[in-house]
């Protein structure tokens, strides 16, 4: 049976014409170089002009039709052999130039096919080469900066990235990509809000919960998403994007400092918390949702504030949690804690003398919840008031995870703690929600 | 304008005799005595066979309407002096026996009008007096057994609530209710869930988000749904019954190792995660969702197992995590970690020595996910393979708190490490969930 899942138009015209099926392997020969490889699907809304094979290497590369003069079925017992020569990239120099920064992670991945296991190995100008389409939106250029699982990337990386980011603004760039890997991806997007505060581009933020290697990837979608972004968006500042639904038809583009990784695996695992995505990306276009955001402008002598002090702790509280831990952390010189505490912003009475101590020695002691969705309100019961009293600073509906990055950032910008605390409780990049979209939240949609 | 919002039937037409409404101050006679107090709201499918109103103590009472002689409605400037004289309650003596188990939180509430806050202190038998459609279903007794805001619940206290229900279940009750603040509801129907392992009825945990004493209280109608559960379910074991949408119209019946709090403030907080709730409660019956729950039988010598070991941490893993946090737990004699990784189940290899340590010395170290949703995967990234070789434990879609709380369990109940080890990777109460349902999960429902 012939699959030729996800080509169209011409494309499918073509692979139809010499009879192959996904998952053959295939020789192309064209104009330039003759490829080895298996043909592989396309994602939903993929151009018509392109064919898809995965090299030997594990890189998949994008032909276009224009250029094919032969396609050859392999029969299966043969082993392929790559004959690989890239050809070069036209681009038109009229389109937005767009810089594509590697990181790390899935999106940068291959399989190893000895374990089966996923290796982060693919360059940017790699996947550039694997997914034409982004010809269509911008001039890209490729750099390299890690390579790194994003559960090792620091807050010197979050630096790192900053810097470049600036670095690539001054060249004229007037778009940045950062690939990463999904499990810290809503970490350093409230890292770079911050610090990249008062952007004047946008900067988008994107990974792949499937590897490129899978069928069912998200990457190449992601990227493109990504690309539409930091080319076209009229709106500046942070962003992640990344898939809306389990269907390849819709993006989302997170608010930087509001959005959570919910979900282990599926490609939609990324939310926008108790606030709608800025903006959805709908068949190449971008549909703006939240208003407000800040325009796009000429900058180029754009300076970040890129420092960060990793000596802020984010406890999560939970029944004989062990106040000595919070004074561990006073010895070991602490200057901020944020408690994700329970419900409206609770922690047990066993912790005060602990929580006091902290306050007095001058550290910055902050209040989420572990509810995730909705907000502290520590006025309500008896508890909150004693905590207010104590001197536990209430952020509101701050996610757990921006409050720490954010203190982080705070406390590397001042040293005043009447400073600190009045920048934490600012609203600087969207941290904090405004009252009516909090009703809203994901819901059960099993009955 | 006359407001009887939750009125029907036969109350409402009385209340329409009376020319009264809803926030009227008011004088009920009935054969027995005189009340004074605010007309209250009835919830949505309330009865039509008794009249709400709260005394100037701040509680609410409801009164049957056959025993009403006459309404007075009082002059707003008039002082309200309390008249009350609580008739008793007359019992069906067929119906089930149902003990109701009060520890405390919003659902057993009241406001302090000084302050404005809320305070816990309307004893079990109060509540049921306000309820009356309670004794349609189930012949109730009540005890106190603390008065406690969940935050300040810990294990000595999951001890005594397991103990108290297995003597409940010797004097012959059919079902039990356990109310109790939201905060840490999660943690306890999880560690009700292992203490009362094979329990041969059910336990409905219930609880309020908002005080019985403002009109969108979720209090009486997510009592009721523990009354129903804990006398009429053909299912035993240890349930979280609470709204199941922003409208009094559903409840859900949560399997209580899979259950969590995710909006501070929300009727509809509490959610299933990866699986479906147990059962629904519509119009007052009982409607089954998940099969093979175990059946509801009778076992008169039920003993619980309910000692916990509270030296397990949960330790929410973030960007520059400081590994001596582990070491600090080894010194201090914990016998147990559950790390609250990123993504599939990951850590920053910064922490690998402090985790070799931790299992050198004999701790249990695990692993979870931030994400909520999903499994953790520990094959599929080096970084997971790495941790697998440190000998941590992968909990697969075991919710981080669930883990915490079986750990303290296991942990208190062998010595031996590879029991240990065993009994975590057994599904002993739900903890675990199959794969097929891990694909559902609550969706945004913006666009």
């Amino acid at each position: 049976m012939v699959n030729l899942s996800g080509y169209r138009g011409d494309s499918l015209k073509l692979l139809g014409e010499y009879r192959v099926s996904i998952g053959d392997p295939i020789i192309i020969e064209t104009d330039k170089a003759i490829y080895e490889g298996i043909l592989m699907p396309r994602y939903e809304f993929a151009d018509d002009q392109h064919i898809v094979i995965k090299l030997k290497n594990g890189y998949n590369i994008g032909i276009n039709i224009k250029r094919i003069k032969n396609i050859i079925k392999k029969s299966e017992k043969e082993e392929l052999i790559p004959i690989i020569q890239l050809p070069p990239i036209s681009l038109d120099k009229n389109l937005p130039k767009v810089s594509i920064i590697s990181t790390g992670g899935t999106i940068a991945s291959r399989i190893d096919y000895r374990t089966g296991g996923v290796h982060p190995a693919l360059s940017a100008s790699d996947l550039y080469t694997a997914i034409p389409e982004i010809s269509k939106y911008a001039q890209i250029d490729t750099e390299i900066l890690f390579n790194l699982y994003s559960e090792n990337i620091e807050v010197s990386h979050w630096k790192a990235m900053a810097i470049k980011i600036a670095e690539k603004i001054k060249e004229g760039f007037q778009g940045v990509i950062i690939t990463h890997g999904t499990d810290t991806m809503g970490y350093t997007s409230a890292a770079l809000s911050f610090a990249l505060i008062n952007l004047p581009i946008p900067v988008a933020i994107v990974g792949s919960q499937r590897s490129s290697d899978r069928p069912s990837s998200d990457a190449a979608l992601n990227l493109i998403g990504g690309v539409i972004v930091a080319a076209k968006a009229p709106f500046s500042g942070v962003y992640v994007v990344m898939h809306s639904s389990m269907n390849d038809d819709i993006l989302a583009v997170h608010l930087g400092t509001r959005v959570r990784k919910n979900h282990t695996s599926r490609r939609d695992a990324f939310e926008s918390i108790d606030i709608s995505p800025a903006a959805y990306i709908k068949n190449g276009n971008i549909e703006k949702v939240l208003d407000n955001l800040p325009i796009r402008r000429e900058d180029y002598n754009y300076q970040p504030r890129a420092n960060f002090d990793n000596r802020v702790a984010l406890l999560k509280f939970y029944p004989n949690f062990d106040p000595s831990i919070i004074e561990y952390l006073i010895d070991r010189g602490y200057k901020g804690i944020v408690l994700e505490g329970t419900g409206l912003g609770h922690v047990s009475n066993a912790c005060y003398p602990a929580l006091r101590k902290a306050i007095d020695k001058g550290l910055l002691v902050m209040m989420t919840s572990q509810c995730i969705w909705g907000r502290v309100r520590m006025t309500v019961y008896e508890t909150g008031r004693d905590l207010l009293k104590i001197g536990v600073i209430p952020l509101e509906g701050m996610l757990p995870e921006t409050a720490l990055v954010k203190a982080m950032w705070v406390l590397a910008n001042t040293n005043n703690q009447e400073d600190a605390k009045r920048l934490m409780l600012m609203n600087l990049v969207g941290e904090y929600v405004s009252r009516s979209p909090l009703e809203r939240r994901p819901k059960d949609g099993v009955f």
